[in-house]
């Protein structure tokens, strides 16, 4: 699933990742063998609880029982509890399109994003993921953050010393800010919209939404309660549930209309969107999932490249593990 | 349901409506007797071809097939073709309330947003509504535009002579502006998150999610190929499928969790929202559906104010279809 991620451009969810839940593994802060429980269910929904395992482990399983149920009741709803970090949301939805269904997933996260007019982090960055299968075309694939950016665009702005642009973050004290170090010393990140003018509300609705389906319809723990991914960060004093929670859904095309139509409209849907009129100095407006599918195309072949840090962590899981790594 | 989305504070989609409604029921473009039909369906989902009815009425039939497909099965999902604009979004997620389920409604709509880094409008403000209730706390409503925001705000700009945010809308050659005229001359609405730094991506993402999930599952009319809302808007000269399309969603509370232990959860939710430290030079966030409860509370005790061109609307109805209506 990490490599899935560097395929497709998204570094940081990628092997970068992999030291940080080696840590939680070695530390006894992630289970390595959960039992993965299914605590309630009808014929569309189920309630998982992920026995505190890797959300790269409980993720794809609970993804699986969406997809099972879809395939008997036409769509499947799982809300999963007591799991951790699941990876990119995009992989999930990616495997639903191998069984002819729109995927759906979400999950909540560590906080980092205010709500419009507050002044601390209130929700993680909970992303939303769906997709839809087209005939001849390559998919229609949405993965976004319900925040205005990641905050990896922010620490890259801190390296380079850069200014970052209104409406990404704000300092301590909740004003919108253009300093990226601001963000580091009790600063927070925007949500989707930034501010009331430009509809920051909406993003922190989506962010809210994100967190109630993944985690209070789950038991798991919510808003400023979430566990947190890294071992550096603080875990939060309260505790409200079990875990992180995501949410995953599965809706069989077929169920709605003949799949072959389906895909065949989406093909055209494709063709009408790309042929849009561009706003000058652009190329004209893209399809969701082109930026991630280019850089699979460009990555399967030439490689993904790594900075020097990751392949000294990698180094070092291996040193410590004994599991050999070849590095070329 | 006009009533409703008034009591709430959303002028634009109450009674002000009624006169286009007309207009097109007495030009036979909207069927004033519709046989709505059941398509296709499966223990959690249903196809819905609304005939050509007004949106009025083929949207919550469908929504009542999400709720009973959920009593049965857990949840209910309904895609809806060849029907007509529906009124607020919200509308269909309280009633899901008053079943103690978690209710989403979405619909396209006219075009009138571009794509990021389009020049041209190929999608409706395309809302999504999804609520979530309390025990002792009012619900958690949400209910949003996926564009920036309303072509309402726009034509208030326009009225008073005052310019618009940049973030906003284009000019007719797709650069953002901020004359509220370039947007009634050939201009667009612009995405959520505005641009691409500010997450313009994002916005159009799910603009498109909610036009294929409401017009390409149901097969209705997507994208620009949408059918307008009001009678001095042109017809698009190309038809993909059949009127405008709607998606709802109904969750059984209780197929997930105890449904007294999770708006016991919503209640904490809401107070521990509540109490985030405020950003400077406010009163800190609002829970979503705040705005439109404290309207409702004061229109039921004072009434809806109506501008003189409504009620010259609604005397012309009267005189014409011989309805009595008393204005104080």
């Amino acid at each position: 699933m990490l490599i899935c991620a560097d395929l497709r451009g998204i570094d940081s969810h990628g092997v970068a990742r992999l030291h940080s839940y080696y840590e939680l593994l070695e530390e006894g802060r992630i289970n390595p063998s959960p039992r993965i429980k299914l605590v309630r269910s009808t014929a569309s929904t189920a309630t998982v609880d992920g026995d505190n395992g890797l959300g790269l482990v409980v993720g794809p399983h609970a993804n699986r029982i969406a997809m099972d149920l879809a395939d008997k009741s036409g769509t499947g709803w799982v809300s999963v509890c007591n799991t951790n970090h699941f990876g990119i949301a995009g992989y999930y939805v990616l495997k639903a399109l191998e069984r002819d269904m729109i995927g759906w997933a979400m999950t909540n996260s560590t906080k980092l994003v205010t709500p419009l007019w507050g002044a601390e982090s209130m929700l993680g960055t909970n992303p939303i993921a769906i997709a839809f299968p087209g005939k001849h075309e390559p998919p229609i694939v949405i993965d976004m953050a319900t925040s205005a950016v990641a905050l990896g665009k922010i620490e890259m702005a801190l390296r380079k010393g850069a200014a970052i642009p209104s409406g990404w973050a704000t300092d301590r004290d909740g004003s919108i800010t253009t300093n990226p170090a601001d963000v580091f010393s009790g600063g927070t990140l925007l949500p989707l919209g930034s501010d009331r003018e430009r509809g920051g509300h909406k993003g922190y609705c989506l962010g809210m939404m994100v967190d109630i389906l993944s985690a209070v319809l789950s038991g798991a723990n919510w808003g400023p309660f979430t566990v947190p991914f890294a071992i550096r960060n603080e875990i939060p004093t309260r505790s409200v549930g079990k875990g992180i929670g995501h949410f995953f859904g599965a809706m069989r095309i077929d169920a709605f209309i003949d799949a072959d139509e389906f895909k065949t409209q989406v093909d055209e849907y494709i063709h009408v969107f790309r042929a849009t009129r561009p706003a000058p100095g652009t190329n004209g407006p893209l399809i969701p999932g082109d930026p991630e599918r280019h850089a699979e195309a460009e990555r399967r072949e030439k490689g993904v490249p790594l900075v020097a840090a990751v392949v000294e962590d990698l180094l070092d899981i291996s040193k410590k593990t004994g599991i050999p790594l070849s590095v070329n």
